[in-house]
């Protein structure tokens, strides 16, 4: 196989940058002319671009239609909105590039995240480390009655990828009712799967815990719209990990101040950060994190060797791992 | 069997009492001039205890010692300090009191609390809860990067009863390293066992964080003293849900201030709460709850229910769930 050129398109320190380069062994790294590291940006059209073999990272979508070489696209990145519509499947199908994504990079951090929401919910943990009383107080007495055991509660998780199943793994010793929202059952998600038909019923009368982990697509643009809030079982609370897009924030905020629901943790909005005088800021029980759940201690290099990995499947013509196109 | 005299010393709400009196069926209750609810409060002498044939609560020891009818004890919290000693364990061995406790009421709401403080030091949430910020900015890239993965990790859990147990179930997803301490270990535990041999080389090598369930008695006062605290990994996390006697606070000051332990997550403390001017309070990566780690909605429900288990077992003379002497 002649060298291939690998198109790369966000910041690395020089140890992983290293590793990268030792990793293709005789293969062609090339840059952009500035990096872009955020997934939601748009990556500048590059020249280099248009004879690359291999896109690693956020590739611009109307520079890989003009990129003929173009043979693997491996996004740096859970989330694949940009790319994730009918012509740019049919394009890539056509073309026959596959497209994998980073996701196997994200889940174990992303689930981590949403359980720490979940249990920092059930054990009322923001009130309980700024609160200061003595044993045996009203205060005290009204503080443990406030946390909620999770057995045989049920949690509700909506879009069944790898984040949602390593979720599950990690709820299994809590004995809940573990159920998930897909548009299409496959039948081997080891949780029973409700899909459209019977989502309404859930929502109301099952879901004490939602968890919000739908991509961002033109379907699910603000799918948890005011007709979901309003019909949800009181009290229930949840979760977004997904994307800002899929939530409706002016819904969400009836919701919340009308006690619809029990509480919101946010790790995406929309806009992100939300401007400083947006009313969620100043809702008691609405607790945001700033779009880090995929987040944790040298990712860039986790990233990597993910790439790396998948690169050597490339090259040997076996199956990618996260193929999503 | 004669009707037993069980007298109990904790406040109960309306409803709760009237399940306690309709599980004991004809058998009669009897109550202290004044209810006390704390586990750290001493009961005052009471003239009905003389006579009683069972009591569930938190008796006085001097008054157990002169209550001659006394057939069952059963103390209505996990934590049984004032009665473990030598010297009582002796009078109940003596006059074949068996004394239980409520560990299986709260060690589902401990293991909880224990593994939300966990993860929550994982997801850096304290933080990621008031930093506002774009993605893509240092700030952001250094939040992500803060959150350290929990896999491969290793967990010493010292004092391994029932919330222990719980914990290692709740932690099997992942894929941590799971060590317990005990004086003496019996081969059942289901995860290595270090002894007091062993405990100085796991401290200082081995263990990334430290769950202090040690109850409060004569040889685990001050156990995580300078001495201990000095020697750990660096960056160690150090969490308290057991007794705050079992921790020199002025050592575990040191320990933050220097940097050798990463963070403190404490539910227990000596006094509770500590004095506003207490310089844990002000230490950034000091996170204090209010000993609220075995606290539950409906709690005095679960304590009664757990009781009334127990009661029908002690009528009928079968083994005793919880039972500690």
């Amino acid at each position: 196989m002649n060298a291939l050129r690998i198109f790369v398109d966000f910041a690395m320190t020089p140890d992983v940058l290293e590793m990268l380069r030792a990793g293709i062994r005789g293969h062609q790294l090339v840059f952009p002319k500035t990096a872009t590291a955020s997934v939601l940006a748009q990556a500048e059209r590059e020249p280099q671009f248009a004879a690359a073999d291999v896109a690693f990272g956020q590739p611009d979508v109307q520079a890989i239609t003009e990129a003929g070489q173009l043979k693997w696209i491996h996004i740096s990145s859970s989330g694949i909105a940009r790319y994730d519509n009918p012509e740019f499947r049919d394009l890539m199908a056509r073309r026959k590039i596959p497209l994998s994504n980073s996701a196997s990079v994200y889940h174990e951090a992303c689930a981590t995240h949403v359980l720490s929401f979940l249990l920092a919910q059930a054990r009322n943990l923001p009130l309980a480390l700024r609160t200061r009383t003595a044993n045996g107080t009203d205060v005290w007495r009204a503080l443990r009655g406030s946390c909620a055991p999770l057995r045989g509660k049920t949690v509700l998780i909506l879009g069944y990828g790898a984040i949602g199943r390593r979720l599950v793994e990690m709820l299994r010793p809590f004995d809940m009712n573990i159920i998930a929202y897909r548009r299409n059952a496959r039948g081997d998600e080891g949780v029973p799967v409700v899909t459209e038909d019977r989502l309404a019923h859930t929502l109301a009368h099952e879901a004490d815990h939602i968890v919000n982990i739908l991509p961002d697509n033109s379907e699910s643009r603000h799918f948890f719209n005011d007709a979901r809030f309003s019909a949800l079982k009181p009290g229930a609370v949840f979760y977004n990990i997904g994307r800002g897009s899929t939530v409706d924030q002016d819904a969400l905020l009836v919701a919340l101040r009308s006690g619809r629901i029990g509480a919101a943790w946010l790790d995406v909005t929309e806009p992100e950060p939300l401007p400083d005088n947006h009313p969620l800021w100043a809702e008691p029980n609405c607790f945001i994190t700033p779009h880090v759940a995929g987040g944790h201690f040298e990712e860039t290099k986790t990233l990597v060797c993910h790439f790396l990995q998948n690169f050597e499947r490339f090259v040997e013509g076996n199956p990618l791992l996260d193929r999503v196109m």
